[in-house]
């Protein structure tokens, strides 16, 4: 879901960008009106997320699923580690066995990565720690910086500008835009730039960062559209009060719906402990003994508009996607609708 | 420059895509609406360029400077052969050297890729030859599918669907959208699946062709409203008759042009060859004497709302980018403009 104030300003843009008569999609990516959101989007990422100096802000393509690469490909000199909370966390691990040893320091998969894993060791010589901090399937949220002795590499993808966080305890950041700033086609990357250049290894062109930070994500044409979509979402969330307003709503968000959870007798959270679950996916099963009403409870919901409820296949039962530009009266509908099903039952 | 078609379609799916009340931006990759979107556009693909069985087309991320990469990722076995024709085939080769051996098998930068190089020979042993078919910057074309003994790889960035072309002749095509296609994040990427899986090397899943192709373009997210974008003007393209006719248009407008440029006495065309000069963008300056008019003309132009006409700068010069969405009415306006420029000198 985005705000409305981007889905209007991209139409009007698909037609008439900035008064030039030509479409965002036609302008050319040089010319100074492009030049200019490429660098308000930026800017407006440094501000919102009180990036510190030595940072690089990067918009690339390709989503989370290229940085899996581009990650170890410049960060990845003889070993490294990952925290395994999910398919995409071991999507990632799993790129990084191209270029040496790679420790799981530790993994949630015994119980269906329903909890976040917490005592674990890193290793002192490992070149860094690769973590998820939300994990859309499970409804997992690492919602606090990690503390660790090595460099710190964090897929952010679904959780990206949802509250805010210490930059500086990070050597790597990225995010796929499509869960909390853009469309899908644009992907952000924040990196410190003493990490880089340090793995002795060649990099094809476009997979090192050096490259897209010395041409300001302009070595090869960008997505456009997309990063001039990811700016409005961008320009809507400072107007909003940045961050740490969106924290509150966010919290406010979740709060509603993981207290009727917790009252409701036919449903239940998949995530035992409070303090791992997600602000951006809820998820949650039919209670002990009302399982077979699971596909009764999705047609409620269908009916009372509400698409995408059903969980994903690896973990059942439902999940509520309630990402930044969702508003409380969507969630508090939902609520509404739980309660209904309850009292019907 | 794209169709009025594509910017309106784009410009209603960013704020209500396929009736579903969401813009094309939110909806899920994986939902049944955007599932038909992406089937429609690889099957017009199909279509319009009579691609033979054997073959698979994907909608990728990137543009053609990460194909540059996946090229000899999964074709590189030993030994790489590449026509030097510009700019845009030089980074395609220096990808190329990563893997192994790379052989130029001729270049024509003796004359600042002023003209194709037409006899050379390519190594039997070769994986590939790799050519650039429309030079941008230069202002040549290879309008002619190559024959070679080799595998072919072509990137045809700037003037896909410009003209019918032989698939057959060719192992890999690729593309990035946004000249005659879609907005920039879309890439095109034709492949003949039979020659991949030959090199024994590891490829890195998202520079794996197969990896996509098992998925139909959806192992990771793909840049939803660049692909949408992208389906609009393959669809104004079948409706104006396909690449046929879409070439006769580009015939008859580079025609009106370099027409004029062989009449104009203060006009010359930077490339002498008629059979090596581009449809796709016609690059001139000024005839000898008349050197000192060229800001002059450039002025007049943009007097008469002709954008982007000033040359590259290794060029210098003229260039007009007569893609296929630009109407023959514009190419004529210019010769007006250069018509009237000549009168008053």
């Amino acid at each position: 879901m985005l705000p409305e104030f981007t889905k209007q300003k991209v139409a009007e843009a698909a037609l008439n960008f900035a008064g030039t008569g030509l479409s965002v999609m036609e302008v050319s990516h040089r010319g100074k009106e492009f030049v200019a959101v490429m660098d308000e989007a930026i800017a407006l990422v440094k501000e919102l997320l009180n990036i510190p100096e030595g940072y690089s802000v990067l918009f690339l393509q390709g989503g989370a699923s290229l940085q899996f690469l581009m990650a170890p490909y410049n960060l990845f000199k003889s070993k490294a580690a990952y925290l395994n909370t999910g398919v995409w966390a071991s999507k990632a691990l799993k790129e990084a066995t191209f270029f040496g040893e790679v420790i799981e320091v530790a993994s949630s998969k015994d119980k269906n990565f329903n909890y976040l894993p917490k005592s674990y060791e890193v290793p002192s010589d490992a070149d860094y720690l690769h973590v998820t901090t939300n994990n859309t399937i499970y409804g997992t949220e690492l919602k606090s910086d990690p503390e660790v002795n090595v460099r710190l590499v964090a897929d952010m993808s679904s959780d990206i500008f949802s509250r805010p966080i210490d930059v500086s305890k990070y050597d790597l950041i990225y995010a796929g835009a499509q869960k909390n700033l853009g469309p899908s086609g644009a992907t952000l990357v924040i990196v410190k730039d003493d990490a880089l250049g340090k793995t002795g290894r060649p990099i094809p062109t476009m997979l090192d960062y050096r490259v897209h930070i010395k041409d300001g994500s302009m070595f090869n044409t960008p997505a456009t559209l997309p990063v001039f979509a990811c700016l409005q979402t961008l320009i809507w969330l400072k107007e909003l009060g940045g961050v740490a307003a969106m924290e509150k709503i966010n919290i406010a968000k979740a709060d509603v719906i993981y207290k009727e959870l917790e009252r409701n007798k036919v449903f239940v959270p998949t995530v035992p402990a409070p303090e791992d679950r997600s602000r951006m996916n809820v998820t949650f099963v039919m209670a002990p003994g009302y399982e077979s009403l699971e596909k009764e409870f999705l047609d409620l919901a269908a009916a009372s508009g509400m698409v995408g409820l059903k969980g994903h296949r690896s973990v059942g039962g439902f999940r509520a996607s309630i990402y930044n530009a969702l508003p409380i009266e969507s969630v508090q509908a939902l609520v509404d609708v739980m309660k209904e099903f309850e009292a019907s039952h």
